[in-house]
């Protein structure tokens, strides 16, 4: 497929790439305690309930309700304490009626007791002896067995992005280990003649490599494991082995291109030689990334991303990310969060065309005001100085200074 | 100090918590390639000028400026293509008047030309002759020396958390390595006579430990590095000779109480034998989550939140992430991206009172519905239901259905 022959809206080429491949087949064991970010693969079930006990929620006295019915400040009822129910342990005594014991948050209800008294509800008077001082029901200040969670329920859906509160949860249940999504391995390749690894000493004419370093530093973030397989120059044979090195060894190839014309037709050729059906998309309506590639080979997707560190970034973040989201077969996406501002100034864009620019954030009177960041060059610090990305849309001819814009951030 | 005597707002408690400590004094070496999310502690100077030679930004020709003054389709200018510029090298020749030579994008300016004129506006009739079809301004296309970063110049303030454009940036100049902070170690201890660890059997009125590990994950996600000391029985030598061990070996000492609270006093004791000036908060106007201890003990941070799960999670992302950026030195904060949210029920709260209350997000036909996840349970899997916190502010009775609120994700 020629490059440009036709331009996909960003949107539309990333849902045609989503459909041609598939999560990742197989989860691995982990370590519950080690799992923060990872994805589950199963639902999880609860193999008991939560409580396990029946638990009080306040420090007070375990009651039969029935002995409090019509206690008031002017008429206590008299209860008399038969103990003190001991934590992370059951009573050896059980409440008759007239009896109430000491329990303390958490603690577990002696047989017979069906409500918790609080403290501030009660009055010593004799050390075997309280005033209950309020009317208790049935119930009161007591989790039932089952309440938070019933044995057999699902606590977890597959699919899921586990956060603290997951990993408390699983805990809770006793679950220390269980399957998650592999961390997708992503191959990624820096190519272009021009380009010299960053510890070198570089002459005239040469640049540092920046983009095999921010993109694994990105896909770290979204959690895949970046491997990285240096420079290529600008030769077929070259990158073809490489490129053919990298799709069997990973799950996810990203290429950034070198920055000449030729040198990014070559990036597509040699996807194209890699496997079936190869290049799916070739140039997106989006600026700056007009050169992307997005492909597939032999089941395994593969990103061409322009060799411009601020393009391959930029674009990084629009289809690597969501691709690695899929291959860990992440389903319940949470709610994202958004940063709104204010433009500063006056943003020209050409219709049709999406485009991403970065800005810088300052806190102003009324809310956030975006000024964007600047400079022909396009190099890597136009992002290190920006805070986030501002999208034009394809359907607008550019932005008006003091228009409210949504912010992504960097 | 005793527990509740004054309670102050959670803001004021961090900020007289925050002025008690100080950020880790020494940093680390830090292999760049390495360093997503961790934070500079010096300000990163450009040891070279970015570009470091004249570049052109596209695919075209080189020429000198004055030579196509005039240049239009009906009138071109015919220059002499004297040559090729190499990708990665310097030019073996240089450019007189009336000659040009073949660029392509990121290549070097061969001596003696000044600006670039676009492929798309050039025409080749013979191959050591082109047709300049446009006229180019001197500097058009090209990107000078220092354009993007000039030597010396401060690239990445002290204080910033670096993200994968610094990281692209450091890799750009050549810096393959840098000082960054520690990574704050965060002993967390919890404490309950009731408390058995996630792998064990339980028995009845036991419960598994579920705030060591939601915890551990809260802090890894905030940049710092959990060690975890077990479970410490409601005994005070036990929990004194395990927060002495904890507090030498740790930049940070979380401890969660027994939840009953004679076991909460227990904490507060033993933080105040361990060190001066010990307890500076002991209680805070928030629900949940009241019981909450902020020390400082010989210039360590230490932090005593409530036994119940959902409150030391809760009071942890308000107490304990904060401090560990400020131990890390964190200065430049990034704006933080916010969600908002219809509320779909009333909720009551107390005057006077900050509370946070678990919601679920739905999205509804304008925007995102806050759902509350009730249960009076107050357990782990509340959380983990949820996808974020509503703050109901101290001066509110509580907020009303269909009201908008901003919604802190979990």
């Amino acid at each position: 497929m020629p490059e440009f022959l036709e331009l996909l809206p960003p949107q539309e080429a990333l849902n045609m790439f989503w459909e041609a491949f598939s999560p990742l087949p197989s989860g691995e064991e982990c370590d519950a305690a080690q799992a923060l970010g990872r994805v589950t693969v199963s639902p999880v079930i609860a193999p008991y309930p939560l409580p396990s006990f029946p638990r009080s929620t306040v420090d007070g006295y375990a009651v039969r309700a029935t002995d409090t019915y019509g206690a008031s400040d002017t008429l206590p009822a008299y209860l008399q304490v038969i103990g003190e129910v001991p934590m992370g342990g059951a009573s050896d005594f059980s409440l008759t009626s007239g009896t109430c014991a000491l329990i303390h948050t958490g603690g577990m209800l002696p047989e017979g007791a069906d409500a918790v008294v609080m403290v501030e509800y009660t009055q010593n008077v004799r050390p075997e002896e309280t005033e209950i001082l309020r009317a208790a029901a049935i119930g009161e200040n007591v989790l039932k067995v089952g309440e938070d969670v019933a044995e057999g329920q699902e606590v977890i859906p597959a699919g899921v992005r586990l956060r603290p509160a997951e990993i408390g949860g699983l805990m809770a249940l006793g679950i220390t280990n269980l399957l998650v999504a592999r961390k997708p391995q992503v191959g990624i390749i820096s190519s272009g003649d021009e380009v010299q690894p960053p510890e070198a000493e570089i002459g005239p004419g040469q640049v540092r490599d920046v983009n095999s370093y921010s993109l694994s530093a990105l896909v770290q973030g979204a959690g895949g494991v970046p491997r990285r397989y240096g420079i290529v120059p600008d030769r077929i044979e070259a990158l073809r082995s490489t490129a053919a090195e990298a799709v069997k060894d990973n799950d996810l190839v990203v290429i950034t291109a070198g920055s000449s014309a030729s040198a990014r037709d070559l990036t597509a050729q040699v996807i194209n030689e890699l496997g079936s059906p190869g290049v799916l998309v070739h140039g997106v309506n989006v600026k700056p990334g007009k050169p992307t590639i997005l492909a597939v080979c032999d089941h395994k997707p593969m990103i061409g991303l322009p060799g411009n560190p601020v393009s391959a970034l930029v674009i990084a973040s629009l289809f690597v990310v969501p691709v690695i989201e899929r291959l860990q077969g992440l389903r319940h996406q949470r709610p994202k969060p958004s940063l709104t501002a204010r433009l500063n100034l006056n943003l020209a864009s050409q219709a049709g065309r999406e485009d991403w620019i970065a800005v810088r954030l300052d806190r102003g009177p009324d809310g956030y005001i975006a000024e964007p960041v600047f400079g022909k060059s396009n190099l890597i610090f136009t992002l290190a100085r920006a805070d986030g990305l501002v999208r034009i849309p394809p359907d607008a001819n550019g932005l008006n200074a003091g228009e409210t814009v949504e912010v992504t951030l960097l």
